[in-house]
């Protein structure tokens, strides 16, 4: 298909479209001619996923660049290693002794414990520490239960038929997933404290006794 | 304290300390002449905090204004329900029938089905579903239940002795300790990657069979 007939199935603006082949976000199309080119449906389908990472991930064009290019990974455990790094920019300053022992004392084998997630979970709980809300063991381990529990479903839902298949699943679940547990807690926050904090519940006006 | 050792005390530069004055993220000291104020404890607290949402929790200026004016908010139910509103745009235009066909069918109560957090999930959901990686209804009752657990802890944790401590507990604990779940999701992810995809567990390079 022409850019132009890409741009209309994707429902993504023309301009946004050549911006994104610029970019190198979508591989160039096959030339015709000196000025025309043509695209296959895997151009669709990359335009579909950048929108994705950019829209619902929030991620950067740099950070979508670098996710993009771990589904080119040719290992799952690579490929979940470089799409958490490609994420976000984590400190390097960071102590992650107590995000060392809770791993130990979880028995999350395979792990690194200087790894872009532990060192941005070690700077989060100093973050609360500083603000006065230190996470205690307890609250920790709930955390990570309920954090293994969805890890657990990920995995499993992860087809390993076709290796590029499966990297795209992980990396862009790692991605496109993390809005919705965030919403879910959001709205189980909402039901709880409706419930638990509520003398008649949701109505939503009940001060703090 | 002047101005100088507030922003000694809390480690933020001396003209970020005098930007967050003039946006208004900081209130104003108290004036002991034309040129001069002083500053409390409380100055301190808040910018800690300030510096906590803005670091930690990635939200623009305009954002952690918002967040902020949630803890002038007398209920407990209306502070978690601004801060949620506070974190992001949400698409008006998003259909949430399947979000409040969820909500049914966990009995989660009191939740209004148009609030900020369920557009978020119809939103991400259908973004999923766009990129061919819809979630099945088993994999989204797991998250719920992870997402419930993390809840419950949450809701918890709060301590009612003091309503004012309270909605600052729920306020930043809602901001601050959602990259502390991602992160644990993220390493549960790569101990789960390690053990059931590695014939080797956590050497890392065993490719997907």
């Amino acid at each position: 298909m022409r850019i132009s007939e890409l741009a209309r199935e994707s429902g993504v603006p023309l301009a946004t479209v050549k911006f994104y082949l610029r970019e190198g976000l979508l591989p160039p199309g096959r030339r015709t001619s000196a000025t025309q080119a043509v695209y296959g449906p895997e151009h669709l389908s990359r335009l579909r996923l950048v929108r994705a990472l950019v829209d619902t991930g929030g991620l950067s064009l740099a950070r979508t660049r670098a996710v993009l290019a771990g589904l080119e990974s040719p290992s799952l455990f690579d490929a979940v290693g470089q799409a958490h790094g490609a994420l976000g920019d984590e400190p390097d300053d960071v102590d992650t002794g107590r995000v060392a022992q809770l791993l130990a004392r979880l028995g999350w084998t395979g792990v690194d414990e200087r790894c872009p997630a532990a060192r941005r979970l070690a700077a989060s709980l100093a973050a609360l520490e500083d603000v006065g809300l230190t996470m205690s063991e307890d609250h920790l381990l709930a955390y990570a239960a309920a954090a293994r529990a969805a890890a657990e479903v990920d995995v499993a839902s992860v087809s390993t038929d076709s290796p590029t298949d499966a990297v795209t699943t992980v990396v862009l679940g790692t991605v496109l997933r993390e809005p919705v547990l965030l919403a879910l807690r959001r709205l189980a926050q909402q039901s709880q404290a409706a419930t638990a904090w509520a003398h008649g519940a949701g109505n939503g006006r009940s001060p703090v006794t």
